[in-house]
């Protein structure tokens, strides 16, 4: 199959890329390094040091055998889209090409406005380069479950059948966002399944929690394969900051009461999550979302799991509740429905304590390049006043 | 009060501006003149000449003697949005500045990202501005009755009670809309439930079915005071189609089937919503929604008034249904519930003779300027192959 991954240079581009090459997969990945760039812009980095996207593909060629196709360039860029979807012509288009962040959507205006553009603007174009160079093709966007919100009703995969004053009709799950940037995916959402209702396009959007894991099967094969690993109050996630402030000796940090409840998975779950979408594509005319995690956690219980394992290590650790700099229910109902993936096959990997022991290990080996002033969140969902242009670390 | 009213050269914009200046507001308008524009991008204008927003501006301090404060300028440009919001300080933001047209969001990939962007960026500007600005001002927002799309049950304002699985919540209501311009809204919506949710900004969004009517009774004052009317394929809809194709002897022409049902107002009762909904503002982080029309017709309903209208008038029409251009629902349950504005105190005018007669005799007496070529839908939803660079006539 040809598969065009966008966003191929990302935590979960890359390894996406690989995984599929490896399966005998025609596999071409496009970026254009936007992430690269907002990471230099807030001053982060990720933990271990990534190659770049053309070192990866010289080193996968070695190691594998395999080619990949690149392309450079931006999905904003309408005409660029066009020109490689009319030479790559592919079967499926795996998107994670988008802003990823949360925090960085609401560092203020100019980030949010950027940051609806630049997700919104790029799957528009991916639409229109499929309906008119490969109509029958399968999109597989990455949505995201932060999209839902926190409802007081089970959360369904989508779509949900409503009864309303006597009569009944199938709608989009309704949604309640916590951020610009989970809002930017909702908009996606929307205008992907009216392409799928006007022009018969296949659509898979994969509402996906949070990723945690730094190694596949093929990240291993070499150092220069490795994928990103961030830990900043930005782009890192609750999991890696805690395994992080075990290794430095720092208290872990829940955001305000920590009983908000989220799904997480495994970065090889994603990429058997995304296989089986491919392998089992959505029919003509479809907009089909699966809710892509394998295990609820609260941010206490992730929290107390870190710990728990740390100490195991011979590492103590202490937690300690900060201010929480999001707007969000600290306490509430969370009931996601997640059977699609699993009836097409998902065998999961929990998490478990060979995983967190192994993020320690490698967190542990990188412990010198730690940047420990990059941990504490620093952008507020309700800050009064904010100097976009000013970057004092 | 003092009032900024955005898109305050649109058909809605000036009349309202108007409106609000002669009940004693003190009324700013911003416009950037894109939709002039527009229309010459398509080669289109109203039927009717309508003056700069500078001699209106001019013709109105003449007329009524009130002063109404001018600003030039994007929406788009967050920097020229923070400067109106810091020196004007409104009490109320009325948001009519958005691309207006569904067809012309459908012309190709370029008008759709122009449109979604144009769209949701402003909106998120005026959004950061007043939370910059004026947090407790009040944002009286335009969206149309068009974002819900047709559902199966009942359309209620804005939010729905659910009921599901035993549990209850109170969301969003689902929408499906049915163009890319539709999405634009939807996706404002969006993202102003977020900021009223998080900033605690109030707003109102009025959804707002088709609106018909030239003359308000401030247009009438001064010929250089008048609205535009559209009776193209691109920013004209069906009442005003109908009585054109009257007035020079073509053939009535629904699209498809004819079955579409669409609410319904007159630009009097435009004005007098957004009047209302700004004499009784949403509270401090409400997203308050109104459905804004008076009554529901389908098009062959409208079709047939015309018909019979005219014939009082010695006008004979024929009906001719054309292949439907839109990908829609031409036959479809529809119950949009609308009290909110009634229950404020809202008076309808109801379509009748009188109005379909006094617009039969204006357009009549502008019978020689009508461009007979541009009446006829050239836009179609699912079409194949678009040149948008090309615009032969």
């Amino acid at each position: 199959m040809k598969i065009l991954i966008l966003g191929g240079d990302g935590y979960l581009g890359w390894p996406t890329a690989m995984y599929l090459s490896r399966k005998g997969h025609t596999v071409a990945v496009l970026d254009n390094f936007n992430k690269r760039k907002w990471e230099m812009e807030i001053g982060v980095k990720p933990l271990v040091p990534v190659a770049t996207l053309h070192e990866r593909i010289k080193t996968w060629k070695e190691v594998s055998g395999k080619d990949t196709q690149l392309y450079v360039g931006d999905l904003c860029d309408g005409r660029f889209v066009s020109k490689v979807f009319e030479e790559f012509i592919p079967d499926t288009i795996v998107h994670y090409g988008e802003q990823p962040s949360a925090p960085y959507s609401m560092i203020g205006a100019r980030k949010a406005v950027e940051t609806q553009i630049n997700n919104v603007v790029g799957t528009l174009n991916v639409l229109f380069a499929m309906k008119r160079s490969c109509p029958d093709a399968h999109l597989v966007k990455l949505g995201t479950m932060g999209e839902y919100g926190t409802p007081n009703i089970d959360i369904e995969e989508g779509w949900l059948e409503i009864e309303h004053k006597g009569r009944k009709d199938k709608v989009l799950f309704p949604k309640r966002p916590g951020s610009f940037y989970h809002l930017s995916k909702v908009h996606d959402s929307h205008n992907i399944e009216f392409a799928c209702r006007v022009w018969g396009i296949r659509a898979t959007d994969l509402n996906q929690g949070v990723v945690y894991g730094i190694e596949t099967d093929e990240t291993i094969l070499h150092k220069k394969l490795n994928t990103s690993f961030h830990y900043d109050g930005v782009f890192g996630t609750a999991l890696n900051r805690f395994c992080v402030q075990v290794i430095i000796g720092a208290p872990v940090t829940p955001y305000g009461k920590g009983g908000q409840k989220r799904g997480f998975l495994n970065i090889k779950d994603t990429l058997r999550c995304v296989e089986l979408a491919i392998m089992h594509p959505a029919g003509k005319g479809e907009f089909r979302v699966f809710n892509q995690f394998t295990e609820v956690f609260s941010v206490n219980e992730l929290a107390e799991l870190v710990r728990e394992i740390a100490a195991r290590y011979g590492l103590l650790a202490t937690i300690e509740r900060i201010e929480n700099p999001r707007t969000e229910s600290e306490e509430h109902y969370y009931n996601p429905v997640f059977t699609k993936l699993f009836d097409l096959g998902l065998e999961p990997h929990k998490l478990s304590d060979v995983l967190v022991g192994s993020m320690l290990s490698v967190i542990s080996r990188h412990k010198d390049s730690i940047d420990k002033s990059a941990i504490l969140p620093n952008v507020k969902w309700d800050q009064k006043h904010v100097n976009e242009t000013s970057h004092a670390t």
